[in-house]
This record gives structure tokens, C-alpha cells and sequence, in this order.
């Protein structure tokens, strides 16, 4: 199942020409006004990681798109082989929005369980992600999906190539 | 750098010789020892992942070597794009073991100061990875190295594709 369509909505996919979409609502959250610098054109660094995500068969950035063609939500579903746990694959999930008038109507559970079932689909064993913990509404979230928050998600930032 | 010597011990990428060497330190540890299935000869699932692993660019499963060519440790390394941070790539990192008798002597300390150069000089601008909480001298040997604990890292276990 790559894509599911549910009353006004529909899981697919992203496309190059929902990039600028997806950008401005990876921009338009606090934490993510902060790193992200959404303007026109948009910064080729944008344009380079979705060619870079696009060509990875192990990356699946999908968008949720109101039968209007707006874009009102994303989420990066990631595959990761391992050794660990016998041999498995791991699905990991990054970049969630959902844009802020949609929020409430059960539009994140709606794509978290598209999710769930295609990382199920594809044989993996485990979901997992993680979460700020500037973000307590995420986490119970994440918690009333069935996630359980058993691991710390420990992040070191690195400074840039060629300042090093 | 895609390898590393330092004294006895080197750092370099596994080949599929060292299979067997590397389940069994995924498989000697108290979390790991209910989870893996080390015998001879090896399950064909881990057989199945090494060659998962080994075709993916964006992984680099590595080995630390004793000058003896004993296998004494492992970390997977993983490269992920993403969109977020104006379309930054992340490193990951995941199934680090260090073999019981040489803890203590800093290759932990070592191997991780691999893997930070490794995902610098790949252009990552985040390295990050997920510990379990039931394990605290983990998290304080992170958190040494520069790791902050930022995040939950919320896992949510699936069942078998043939099960559902």
C-alpha cells in the first residue's frame, strides 16, 4: 500500500513540484522556524536533498494532500538494514507536519497508521522515532499509537565541513 | 578516513568473514542475549541482512580489529537524507558492542571518534542514535563525548508480516 486515500485526503508519494510545500511546512513550527529558511526560490540545498532523498530506495517522503491539491501534511519514512534482531530491517520516521488549520481532526493518526502498516508491509520489525522533549504533545501522541518512549534519543550537532 | 589504527587495534569496514564474529558480540550483552540467535552455522537471516547492509551505500558497518585479527568490536553507521535543516544529511548510529574482557581501555571512547570524524567528513550536521534507557553508563558515556539527551527515542515493536 503506497498510497491510501481517506474522505478528503490522500497519502502519496511526494513529488519535486510539492518540495516548496513541504519546506514551508517544515518552516512553519516553532523549533523548525529556527533551522529551516523557507524563501523564493527555495535555497538549493533544498533542491539537492530531495534529488538525494528521491534516488534512495530506502526513503519514502510522503505527503497528505486535501482533494483540493493543497498539501497539508509530510512525513520521511526511512528503511534501515540490520544486524540486530536477527537480521532485521528498521522503519524510522522523520520530518512530521501537519499544517496548523488541519490540526485536531485526526489527520497525523490518519498518516501514522498509513505509516505503520506499510512499515509493516515492507517486513520491518520495529518503528521508531524520535521526538523533542520540548514537544510533551508529540510524545503522548506517539504514546496513545502504541510507541513507547524506552529509549533516550541522543543527538550531537556537528559543526560544518569546512569550518572544521 | 574510512579506516582507523591506533596501537593494537584498527577500525575498519566488516567483511562477510567477520559475520560471525559480529553476531556474536550482538549476542553476548543482557539485552542482546533475548534478542539474537547466535549458532552454528549462523541463521541465514543474518546471512540475508549482511548483504543488505554491504549493498547500501548509506551504511558502513564496522569492525575493531585486535593486530591478533580478532574482531573485539562493532558500530553500524548510517547516512540518511533528509529535507529538514535546510536539507542536511544525518549519520546514525546503531549496534555498537565492545567485547567484554577489553572494556575499560577507551575503544569505545575510539570507535566513536571514528564515527564523529566519519559523519563530519561525510557532510552530516547531526550524528545521533537511540540508547535504552536500561542502560545508564551508556547514556553518561555519550553524554561525555558530546551527546545530548534531547530526545525520546520512542520505538514501537511490529509483528511479523505473516502473522497480521
Amino acid at each position: 500500500m503506497d498510497f491510501l486515500r481517506h474522505k478528503d485526503f490522500l497519502i502519496r508519494k511526494a513529488e519535486s513540484k510539492d518540495l516548496n510545500s513541504i519546506v514551508k511546512l517544515l518552516a512553519d513550527d516553532p523549533l523548525g522556524e529556527k533551522r529551516e529558511n523557507y524563501q523564493q526560490p527555495l535555497p538549493e540545498s533544498y533542491v539537492q536533498a530531495f534529488e538525494r532523498i528521491s534516488s534512495d530506495t530506502n526513503q519514502e517522503l510522503m505527503v497528505l494532500e486535501h482533494v483540493s491539491g493543497t498539501v497539508i501534511g509530510t512525513l520521511q519514512l526511512t528503511f534501515i538494514p540490520y544486524l540486530t534482531h536477527q537480521g532485521s530491517i528498521r522503519a524510522q520516521i522523520e520530518a512530521v507536519r501537519i499544517k496548523k488549520e488541519f490540526r485536531g481532526q485526526g489527520l497525523g493518526d490518519f498518516l501514522f497508521r498509513w505509516a505503520i502498516q506499510r512499515a509493516q508491509d515492507q517486513g520491518a520489525r520495529m518503528l521508531q522515532l524520535t521526538t523533542d522533549k520540548q514537544r510533551p504533545e508529540a510524545i503522548e501522541f506517539y504514546e496513545r499509537l502504541g510507541f513507547k518512549a524506552s529509549h533516550e534519543g541522543m543527538k550531537l550537532a556537528l559543526l560544518p565541513k569546512n569550518d572544521v
